[in-house]
């Protein structure tokens, strides 16, 4: 089977080869040797995935198309301040080669014109002209991902002609654009003009762009998100040259073309388009790469200004900690309390890149609830599992609404943090210079665990340290009768056990033991096959574990660690088994007991899997019958 | 507590009142007397959510941001291919007021100087220049969510004093760009500018734009999402005269000013800034404006060239029928076949927008599984419960995913369209003429089932018709012996149901019965909160319904009904009680095999949940504790 996106750049590919107009540059004579028939296009998704069709591994001459990635090399070289002081942004209205100098300072209009792209040449890195070239070299490189190298007779034929240049080169002298002789400079120029680069190299170039920096094959951060911005912001206004309006307009792409008869536009986040052609209209740019990327943007549907967002869909789900409690099992007042309130604690789940209108969204989802329930305290927690990066706005919102809920006696605390590299730092950094810190939590069971108990703090619950003394105290025996509850005594044998200690153990077989726990805690442990150990609960005094012994279970799927020094009434399953004759109907009030509380779990778990697959915003179906698959058949309509 | 975006904002406006810089514009003597201490700042999220700070009340004359709107209007009347051959979109280099005509064409270079505005004006729609007012007023209106009017003595002054825009009108005329008196045209270009807004009104008709043309307070759809994008393109490379480029390199939003003191700035998908501050700089722009601009799209991460994506997103949730099987429950020997083979139907939960980038990552996860896999037929269903918009080539690729699937004798089917309008239209615009059609469910467990069917088939399994005739055909009763299985047989009484009939009713009260389905099938389902009836279960012969009675349940919680004729055998659990102290354990048999039923389920919607609220794509957490609660304390750093 192939890739539906395989075949759509290979028809492509088919039907602008047809397209023979224009001509291949011959401004230099080397240039002119071109074959006008080459032909390749490559579309490159963010994770560095080519989908490839025609000449994409034939070489050819970058030309102006290294003039946007030597810009981006400068900035992050000489910071913005100093590249704006020497080129300014604004488009010419010109054609490529016009020397258009600003009246009042001397700068070049931008850096896409060859005045501009001259002067930041001279703008990267480097004591000198040779560090320099080594600087301007490697950056390209790493861009695409490969050592690029340069075509010596192209450069010798750029050199041996490009006077015009020279004049522009010595005019930046003059108004002290350049502050050093010039012709170096102006030799590196030619030569980052006539690096070799193939389809495929310029669309790992611009795939870096549309990732934000990061050269997505390689991993290698080439330049920061605020070059990459900026470069972007530039090849849009003015990368296409007096073309560049119509462009914008029409495939809705920053983009850059060069004399080679290549030409990149880039989708941020979303894809590169990079294609080969030489031939070349009037304005310089390669005609069936013009045409290739208005075709592809109509196709696909990446004009940059029709890229819709749902901010909703930040939050993945939304859920109570009534609907869903922690694994903590109290007591019963206290079960009791929760239940009655638990619905004050929310945990939303945020997913993908948090930016300021997601965070606005989330903030308005407390304000909202806080408004329906009145002034009631409000406990949340926000799950950062699936959460991919933030930004620096975003995360300094989120500060913010933990402070708002936190001055009103609130709390919002945080899980799953570590999931994500440079969140935990980029909320730190969001920090307000009064406020001290922030909770967070290995997970949202430990998150909900913590809130629950500031929800019973809150509402004046205090912890009952009783020691359970009686069978009447574990509910798990509701319904024997005496005779029965004796009997049972008579099998009770006593038990201590320390902080750590395992009680039970995951893998053992045969151990029909079970507890009852009369103080202290223990968690239920399993091993994940991440070699993590989650926790499945935590038990307290008045209840029971290792009961599944009692349906003749014979190895142990979790271990049971006490959380203290534990107390605990002790019988075997074996025993229990020979009663059965005297007290017939013991075992199965037991074994129906269990059946219950499995059942009554299973329905809580069903009904949450139903809520976690459904949509967190509000969406009503259509009315239909609960039972039909339907078969649009067009040839009915 | 406050929203943290409405401080913000008023910290914005508190800080920004200090900058006292800039003339109020007198070129017409009435906008000579704005206030030059009003001052108003507004966010609008696209929801419609307004966070304003200052005079946001204040009215004042739109001018040249109505050029925007206007523009639109024209798009949506006249087309696309007529407005650009009428006007350009390049930008000019040029001030506001430059006349600016094309040397070929005589076209002016773009609609946002004054020459392409007039021009626009002539080309929105109505027979004459009445009519066209009445829609450039009622289009504004519509955008706004508001009907506007015009500031009369604002207007006269601008159309005493115009002398400059009615030889620009004459000037079209000349150049054929008008084609009939220009004079009405430009009158109604000078009511266009005198239009009377305040900064919420701005706002809003940004965030009509930044909401894809639906003017998110009213829901009205006022222009198509081509002409916003046409807009917006047209906003970012000429909406702010001579400071376009520095514009969109330092701020990265597409906008428009006015002499009036308005700004509008928009994040298409995302947020919309309007300002209001008549002093304006040397080019014409409110100082204030400006400023704030810059510092929201600083502090709120909003420069458009950052927007950073993640592809992977439009998968919300993966998992296999073996993980999580349709409720139709089968006969043995097909259980275990699905079992062993139900990990090649993959059910995959799309959320959002359906973009191009999205539908790519989903045709790989069905190509890289394909590879991996070897030669399997494969089945999908993708869920599209949370989907919340698709675009024209996002459909296109997924039917063209679907049908590289069924070239190869696989099946892509689709569940839960219903819930965004919209997308089963688009799904059908985007079928080939080849295609004859597509399958859809109502929601994932019929479409599980159904692909469960087809591997079923492919498998060359046989549905087993025969009638159970003796309860060794039943498993539940494993593990009896001879003589507990006899007395239990002496139990039973025979029972037939017609197709359709309710042989169990949620909500009756102590019905005792267990039933042992004979032949024909039976669905259990309940009743959601929705008015919905849900399937939880389809039984067939073989299997036992009704066992809840045996824990002594008192109301029947699910409705079971016939899907078809069906015989059964039925006992009561009063009747099986009665039996105990002849058959001692057979009851606890009965009931141990039911909570070792019920545990087993419950591990699994367990493990089913875990998957759920974890990420579908890979992260690995650094290692930690399992259990810690981590306060980030800025002081102790």
């Amino acid at each position: 089977m192939q890739h539906p996106l395989s075949a759509y750049v290979r028809n492509l590919h088919a039907r602008f080869s047809t397209l023979r107009d224009g001509q291949v540059a011959n401004y230099i004579p080397e240039l002119g040797l071109a074959n006008p028939d080459h032909f390749g296009i490559v579309l490159v998704a963010t994770d560095g995935t080519i989908y490839a069709a025609g000449n994409c591994d034939q070489t050819f001459t970058i030309q102006s198309i290294s003039k946007a990635f030597v810009y981006a090399t400068a900035l992050q070289d000489s910071g913005r301040t100093k590249v704006l002081r020497k080129v300014l942004v604004e488009p010419s209205g010109e054609a490529f080669n016009s020397i258009s100098l600003d009246p009042v300072s001397g700068a070049p209009l931008n850096p896409m014109i060859n005045a501009g792209a001259i002067a930041i040449a001279g703008l990267v890195g480097g004591g000198n002209a040779a560090a320099q070239w080594q600087r301007i070299a490697s950056s390209l490189s790493a861009f695409a991902g490969r050592p690029l190298t340069v075509d010596e007779r192209v450069y010798q034929s750029e050199s041996d002609t490009g006077f015009r240049n020279r004049a522009i080169g010595w005019m930046l002298r003059n108004n002290n654009i350049i502050e050093d002789d010039p012709m170096p400079v102006v030799e590196n120029y030619f030569r980052q003009c006539s690096l070799l680069v193939n389809c495929r190299d310029l669309g790992i170039m611009g795939a870096t762009l549309a990732n934000g920096g990061i050269n997505p094959l390689t991993g290698q951060r080439v330049v920061d998100i605020e070059q990459v911005e900026a470069t972007l912001s530039v090849m849009s206004t003015c990368g296409m040259y007096d073309f560049a309006g119509s462009w914008l307009y029409d495939v809705g792409l920053p983009a850059k073309s060069g004399v080679g008869g290549g030409i990149l536009a880039i989708l941020p986040g979303r894809f590169a388009v990079a294609t080969f052609s030489p031939p070349l209209d009037a304005k310089g740019n390669s005609v069936r790469g013009i045409a290739v990327c208005r075709q592809v943007s109509r196709d696909l549907g990446l004009h940059m200004m029709s890229a819709m967002h749902n901010s909703d869909l930040v939050m993945a789900s939304e859920y109570s900690a009534a609907e869903a409690p922690s694994k903590r099992f109290r007591a019963p007042q206290a079960t009791r309390l929760l239940q009655e309130n638990a619905d004050r604690i929310r945990i939303i789940g945020l997913q993908g890149e948090l930016t300021v209108d997601g965070i606005d969204r989330v903030a308005r989802r407390f304000l909202n609830r806080r408004q329906a329930d009145g002034p009631a305290i409000r406990l949340g927690v926000l799950s950062m599992h699936r959460v991919t990066s933030i930004t620096a706005s975003a995360a300094r919102l989120l500060q913010e609404l933990r402070r708002n809920i936190s001055a009103e006696g609130g709390h919002l605390v945080f899980s799953h943090m570590q999931y994500c590299a440079g969140l935990e730092p980029a909320m730190r950094q969001a920090l307000l210079p009064q406020q001290s810190g922030f909770l967070m939590f290995e997970d949202d069971d430990l998150a909900v665990e913590w809130c629950e108990n500031c929800l019973l703090e809150i509402l004046g619950h205090k912890e009952d340290t009783r020691e359970a003394i009686s069978l009447d105290d574990f509910s798990f025996f509701d319904g024997l009768d005496t005779a029965e509850k004796l009997a049972l005594k008579g099998l009770l044998t006593s038990a201590q056990f320390a902080f750590g200690e395992e009680v039970i153990r995951a893998g053992d077989l045969n151990d029909p033991r079970v507890f009852l726990l009369l103080s202290g805690e223990v968690s239920v442990l399993m091993d994940t096959t991440n070699g993590h150990r989650q926790r499945i609960a935590t038990l307290c005094h008045g209840m029971i574990f290792g009961e599944l012994a009692l349906l003749g279970q014979t190895m142990r799927t979790a271990t049971i660690q006490a959380d203290s020094d534990i107390s605990c009434w002790v019988f075997t399953a074996t025993a229990l088994n020979e009663l059965i004759y005297a007290y017939p109907q013991l075992k199965s009030k037991l074994l129906e007991k269990l059946a219950r509380l499995f059942a009554g779990n299973l329905r809580q778990a069903n009904s949450f899997i139903v809520k976690l697959v459904s949509a967190p915003y509000e969406s009503q179906p259509k009315s239909r019958r609960w039972r039909d698959g339907e078969f649009y058949d067009r040839a009915a309509h």
